[in-house]
């Protein structure tokens, strides 16, 4: 029996992800914001998690990670990229790595673009796309070594190929929508539907979005899993 | 482990489920549509898939039902509600029932509204809601004995107190959605996030939609379960 929960920070519209393996009381979290360190310990109490892993989809610009708190606090090892840069984490992720939690696995997908260490992770039918791939539309790519090309390359050539069923749960979404289905978004998402490559790139340069306002703070200290001393440091 | 198909039947928008028990090698089809049969059938044979159950969720009016041919080709029992009137159904439900196939159960829940004997099947955390709540929408409410309080009751009694991660699997889309969850839907959709019951029948009651076309046609085959001879005679 599993159990899944997706919670939502309306500060930054960030999507939490709680995955549970209810017979092994084995739990994961996805992209945790400090800010609900406590809520996120009293779920994983409330339905008697132990929690063993936190994984970060990438180092995030718009809010301080909960990763450094719940590891603190409960002894959960944090997964992240590679490439993120960030020393901090336990696991250090290049993709395609199947990790464990209970009976459940859970694949790494590498889906560079939105950042250089981003990544996916399959659980089951359900895809947790963090900023690659958004309901209706992708992370940006102006920044924090952001590739468009490489974001086309990580959705149209890691993701679409997914089965049509697959549940697409992105890290963010601004719109009040909570999931989405590859199929979905392979027909419909309008930034990649029906695009080339080079459409693709062209679309992702003219969109002149403004700086995130936590960009350089959080950056810093989601290089330390979201740490306020190493952050203050 | 389980298997999960999603197909759609463009000439009507309407959307069929294929449920398996990969183990038992047990399955069942929600809302098959005739012209497919064939199409199931190879689903079914490709994955080693014993049709146990073919689960109806209202009398539709809009394309042919599958069961029929499906419970010929297969000997697959069809479950219909009790208040469809149809009593070709092997099974005749009220709501609440516990089916089951292979290891695997569904929870029947009887949503009426659409059409009094519109019910919604419940299968670990999907809710397949037939014509009751669709995608940002619902169904109509102004033939086939359709009642627009009852429906709110349904969806509000019955739909919003499942767990807000609960996906939504609607009977049809028009617009490319595949797939939405509880939570989304109360907090977004149109005709029913923050409106009264008297405001949802006052909505409902001003659509003045035209009537399908072919609702004559596929009613009288439907409460045959798609039988063209019944229909025929």
């Amino acid at each position: 029996m599993v159990y899944f929960r997706q919670l939502f920070d309306s500060t930054s519209s960030t999507y939490t992800y709680l995955l549970g393996d209810a017979h092994a009381h084995a739990a994961v979290m996805i992209d945790p914001v400090a800010q609900h360190c406590n809520l996120y310990l009293s779920l994983l109490d409330e339905h008697k998690l132990k929690l063993d892993l936190i994984l970060e989809t990438h180092v995030h610009a718009d809010h301080i990670s909960g990763a450094h708190c719940l590891r603190e606090q409960t002894g959960a090892r944090v997964a992240m990229g590679k490439d993120c840069n960030a020393s901090c984490a336990d696991i250090q992720l290049r993709g395609d790595e199947m990790l464990t939690f209970g009976a459940e696995k859970v694949l790494v997908l590498a889906t560079p673009g939105h950042t250089p260490g981003s990544l996916s992770y399959l659980w089951r039918e359900r895809l947790f796309t963090g900023d690659a791939l958004l309901i209706g539309g992708c992370g940006r790519t102006d920044f924090q070594g952001g590739d468009a090309g490489a974001l086309y390359d990580s959705i149209t050539h890691k993701i679409w190929p997914l089965a049509g069923e697959t549940l697409v749960y992105p890290g963010h979404d601004y719109r009040q929508h909570e999931v989405s289905s590859v199929a979905q978004e392979r027909r419909t998402n309008p930034r990649l539907a029906g695009k080339s490559r080079d459409e693709f790139i062209a679309l992702m340069n003219q969109l002149e979005l403004p700086a995130p306002r936590m960009l350089q703070a959080a950056v810093a200290a989601n290089r330390h899993c979201g740490s306020e001393r190493s952050h203050a440091a």
